[in-house]
């Protein structure tokens, strides 16, 4: 049996998650997969981390040599690790940096890369591509759009389709607003219980004003062959949104894109269209085919466990050398 | 590159569409597949079939060597083709006969095969599982539940997960009659629309007594690894269903299974699930999972091309040699 050993960048919620999920899934997946490094900036550079770092991690404080951020592209270079699991949080004004100087030492060093992170993949969409070519490296990033949550992979078990069009509820933060706002409740206060329940980060624009949802469209249309960018997408989110306004419909923060046209805004559906019945924090995406018409997914769109599911599938893909179908 | 020959048995709807979606997408599957091989009760034994094959089948006249049903056996064990794909009629009263004695006679001599027809699949599951371990030789029959639309594969893409239980809408023609009986239409109004339509058989029984929907719910639960048979089920239809008795809520054919428990009946379903709201003759499969919580999938559960794109993602599994993840 060959054996991986991965190098893991971030270790905070999704890291920890992955860590605990790989332990718990080991045996299930037929190879034998190891962490063999991981790097986090609050908890420095930790070498063959056992079961208990799990423990260890959660207070945020130093569990190995003490690291400055300057150092991490080295690491990345020499370590003797195969696949590097790239966890870092999301940094839209700096495009994706420096996750995306990770990922390309990382591939150019020889390792394949998965990532959680949305701002590498939908900001340097092309370079990863041409060095994953360049360096024969598999570069996989499905926990960026609905977690696990099948949602622009689901063509890997469709060979041959053509996808024409997608439209689908991208974020899970404003879909939960939107719902109690629907049950009375103010724009304000359904905020606030988001971040009070932890869907929302402190600062809530990313969500609420459809960046988060614009990101993910860019790699869902990247993934389906078409060049969309947030320059040339129209971009609104629900801050100023009165829901009154659409009388008999349903109005939900949708991400749309085909070929020619992208966008993220809110949208007043028939109640006769199932997109209008997600409700909650769940994302949806419906992709409209040559051979099936529309094909729609339901399910979680963020959470630990969930965006560590995601990473699994990739972690599969990779040891079957990128074969799926 | 590889070469991969297909043995078609039934040249009906579905055999047609997939032989026509195979020329279309040959190029885009990166493998040299061609049919060497139809056998059709009606049209005969036709070896290398050609383009023009598509529009004399269409008829349903002889275009090949005349054969006796007795035959066909035979026929497969000395066929050189690589891959059987099997497009008969299910056949519920004969229990998967004849299209069983096709698919174990062409494992036995060396071919991997692919089902549309539920029969063989829901009726001899263990004789199939035993018959590819036995001869090494793949068995896929994706076509079975939901067409083209994924269903038990999505767990294909979610590696080491764990179902506990899955609810789904799994019989499109009772989901068209129970829409328009929501719209006033009476059951026998809606049942002859549906027939017009070409969604119901000429005997509607197998849709409208729950049994299309029972013999998908056991093929679902067999992936999965739970042993129901139609024996252990209870299974209803709508024949007699009086939408009146359920204020408040939409009634949907639903089929359920976990571990320890299988049905096909009527159920009430509150406004607020998703599964009240898929309408006309989608389908839809809502699995519950260890790690995402509820998935669900909706889209077309049968017609020609829809099942053909099946067959498609069923073939490129076997020309990975069973690697998906």
């Amino acid at each position: 049996m060959r054996r991986y050993r991965l190098l893991i960048i971030g270790f905070g919620n999704v890291g920890q998650a992955f860590f605990r999920l790989l332990n718990l899934k080991r045996d299930l997946l037929g190879v034998d997969v190891s962490v063999s490094e991981i790097i986090d900036r609050r908890r420095g550079y930790i070498i063959n981390p056992g079961p208990s770092v799990l423990e260890d991690a959660r207070g945020g404080k130093l569990l190995g040599r003490k690291i400055g951020i300057d150092e991490i592209p080295r690491l990345i270079e020499e370590s003797s690790a195969d696949i590097v699991c790239e966890f870092t949080d999301l940094n839209i004004r700096d495009r994706g940096e420096p996750a995306f100087t990770y990922l390309s030492t990382a591939i150019k060093s020889g390792k394949h890369v998965i990532t959680t992170n949305k701002g590498p993949v939908a900001f340097h969409y092309d370079e990863l591509m041409e060095l994953s070519r360049r360096f024969n490296k598999i570069v996989r990033f499905k926990g960026t759009v609905m977690a696990g949550t099948p949602s622009f992979n689901v063509v890997d078990l469709l060979p041959g389709i053509k996808v024409s069009r997608f439209m689908g509820i991208l974020n899970g933060t404003t879909n939960f607003i939107l719902t109690r706002m629907y049950e009375g409740m103010s724009f304000n206060d359904a905020l606030r219980l988001a971040q009070e329940r932890g869907y929302a980060e402190a600062d809530p624009s990313l969500d609420i004003d459809g960046w988060d949802a614009a990101l993910k469209s860019i790699i869902i249309s990247r993934v389906f062959g078409w060049r969309h960018s947030l320059e040339n997408m129209e971009v609104r989110g629900i801050r100023d949104i009165n829901i009154e306004t659409f009388k008999d419909k349903v109005v939900k923060l949708i991400a749309y894109a085909d070929k020619d046209t992208a966008y993220v805004k809110p949208i007043p559906l028939e109640r006769s269209d199932i997109l209008a019945h997600v409700n909650e924090n769940l994302n949806a995406l419906r992709i409209s085919t040559d051979t099936l018409g529309d094909v729609m997914i339901i399910g979680p769109g963020a959470g630990p466990i969930e965006t560590a599911q995601a990473v699994l599938t990739d972690l599969m893909y990779i040891v079957n050398n990128g074969v799926v179908f």
